[in-house]
């Protein structure tokens, strides 16, 4: 046995250590949910009259998030992650309109590659709504994009390359006038912006009908550990498959047989740290991210926007800054448009591994 | 920390010991596969350049299957499970042919529900052939039902309900006249079938194009574990979607974020038992499915079929007496057609189990 773990040792020792990642939405989860995910790790959810106690669990978290999130009576389950959440909520829009198997949603030119599989997957036409200024979803082009064939809408709270974040109340009134689904996919925001004061994203807003969040980013969860809620039932209703021998006779999730590690290591986070725990995880990630958007404005390079979540991007040359910064050892993206470099500022993310990266990067850009 | 712990455990302990069940194909993971989901908790396989050498395992795991499994050049993944696999298989075949956004497919009445999910999530038809006397798909059945639109059929090595085995080379015989994708969902069978000399479900039958096993159920892996394999490359590269800010520039899985502990299991397992090791589990499940077959024969009750597979069906008053028999604490699956009670010999039913539970089983009946 010691011979097969010495040589999955050796594998694991090619990984890159999280201490130079600046480019990941993930980050290593909080100890309490490493060994709570280890407890549960022979449970199956996909089987909830098996694994009693663990369906109970995930019915707590459900709860507690709910509640968390402005909406006591929130109905869903622990996913796979912000893809799954994602293709769950649109597809339970679709099969509540179900006016015919296409039609059209509409998500800001900034949502997440997931709904570029979304539109595979559902052979749904995914309308791309423009950016203002601000790189926010363009209110008026969402409008503008609305027909008769629209059945849902999504709004970002949190997006992948800036971390900016959606005028979710403005979407809500466009989605509530025109009788729309609107799917907010805060996946990296759900479990930031409660805690720097932004409230205005989750089901609080009258017109969000389901949200996702991603536990296993910000919220120090192992992964895999996505939630998806919905404001109503009948969304997650219309998900259901019948299942025959199972110990439960219909089943919403995307996956069958499934880890109950999620519901155990999201609740272990949730007791242990507690939001207030959290709270403080993310004022310490915007903290670093402030300090590290000065350190390199003085170096030089300018902000895309002034950082609204743990995310920055520096206007450069970034395709090639992103090649020798890797020399370095340093993982950051390149995005596109405008061309920046982007910095994740997760947890592992400490104010010494910022500045060393600073101190690397001042380097490499005089070689440009 | 503890006090959390202690309340986990709470929860924990309300679940099932599977030493009482016989309706599920999950069992207890193997502890070399436990130790190494532990050690690769922490890897996110959805961003492979972070974890190249989970990445490398991961394709390791691939090429060992491949080669298992009679196509050394497959290409697929390590899924979530069959269910997903069954989807990205069907996807990927609507993808290449992509007539149009609906078609239909061809599966036997005994598919797994997975498969009205699919037809759910794609928008396309599923078709369901009749199964002939042995619980087969019915030959001319499929072909009465294929048409213009029908862009893939579906032969279960491994049926959920009896572990029968569609006769995949008849089927791939069709699929070749048609010109017609096949996929075979191997999900149980996978890692049971080429362990009692039965190899004709595979990439070693001609026709086929897609195989699901999933070494989270009989390959005694953790959960999440399934693998999806593709005889060419254009399929898998038909599932891509374009990834900016990730380490790789494309992803052809259906999750984005996910973990490596899959393939740390399932090598774990491979290198430690090896394929002769999973002969012997596969072996003495076989043999225990044999004597409970031969002990409930001699209580009165009829097998459905002769065990092709370690799942053997009894015709009775399944539905009263699943009830009976959880009030013993027994859990078993009922069936509808024929009407039956379902055990499933997983390798945590012991020779002392089987006969406990035909004890139990044997005073339940005279309750009926």
């Amino acid at each position: 046995m010691d011979e097969v773990l010495k040589e999955l040792e050796h594998y694991l020792s090619k990984d890159i250590p999280y201490s130079r990642v600046l480019s990941s939405m993930c980050t290593n989860p909080h100890p309490i949910a490493v060994k709570a995910h280890c407890m549960f790790l022979r449970t199956n959810l996909g089987d909830p009259g098996l694994f009693p106690g663990t369906f109970e669990l995930e019915k707590k978290v459900l709860s507690i998030l709910g509640n968390f999130f402005g909406c006591e009576s929130a109905v869903g389950y622990i996913s796979t992650g912000g893809t799954e959440s994602n293709i769950q909520a649109i597809r339970a829009a679709r099969n509540v309109w179900k006016k015919s198997n296409r039609g059209n949603i509409i998500v800001p030119e900034s949502a997440h590659f997931s709904f570029d599989k979304i539109g595979d997957l559902l052979g749904i036409e995914v309308r791309k709504a423009k950016l203002d200024e601000e790189y926010k979803a363009d209110l008026s082009d969402v409008e503008r994009l609305v027909d008769d064939e629209t059945f849902a809408i999504v709004g970002i709270a949190g997006t992948t390359e800036l971390g900016q974040v959606d005028d979710i109340k403005s979407l809500s009134k466009i989605a509530l006038e025109k009788g729309i689904f609107l799917h907010v996919d805060a996946a990296f925001g759900g479990f930031v912006l409660p805690f720097i004061g932004k409230k205005d994203f989750d089901f609080r807003v009258k017109g969000v009908s389901s949200l996702a969040v991603d536990p296993h980013k910000m919220g120090l969860a192992t992964i895999p550990a996505g939630v998806i809620m919905f404001r109503e039932e009948s969304y997650l209703s219309s998900l259901c498959v019948e299942t025959p021998y199972l110990t439960s006779s219909r089943q919403y999730t995307l996956t069958g047989t499934r880890p109950g590690t999620g519901a155990a290591s999201i609740y272990a986070v949730l007791k242990y740290l507690g939001f207030d725990g959290l709270k403080k995880v993310v004022l310490e990630c915007m903290r670093i991210t402030k300090m590290l958007k000065e350190e390199v404005e003085a170096i030089g390079l300018e902000p895309v926007i002034e950082p609204v979540t743990n995310v920055v991007c520096f206007k450069c040359k970034a395709f090639r800054l992103r090649e020798l910064l890797l020399r370095e050892g340093w993982f950051v993206s390149a995005i596109n448009r405008p061309e920046a470099i982007r910095c994740v500022i997760m947890p592992h993310v400490t104010e010494d591994i910022a500045l060393d990266f600073v101190s690397s990067l001042k380097k490499t850009l005089s070689f440009i």
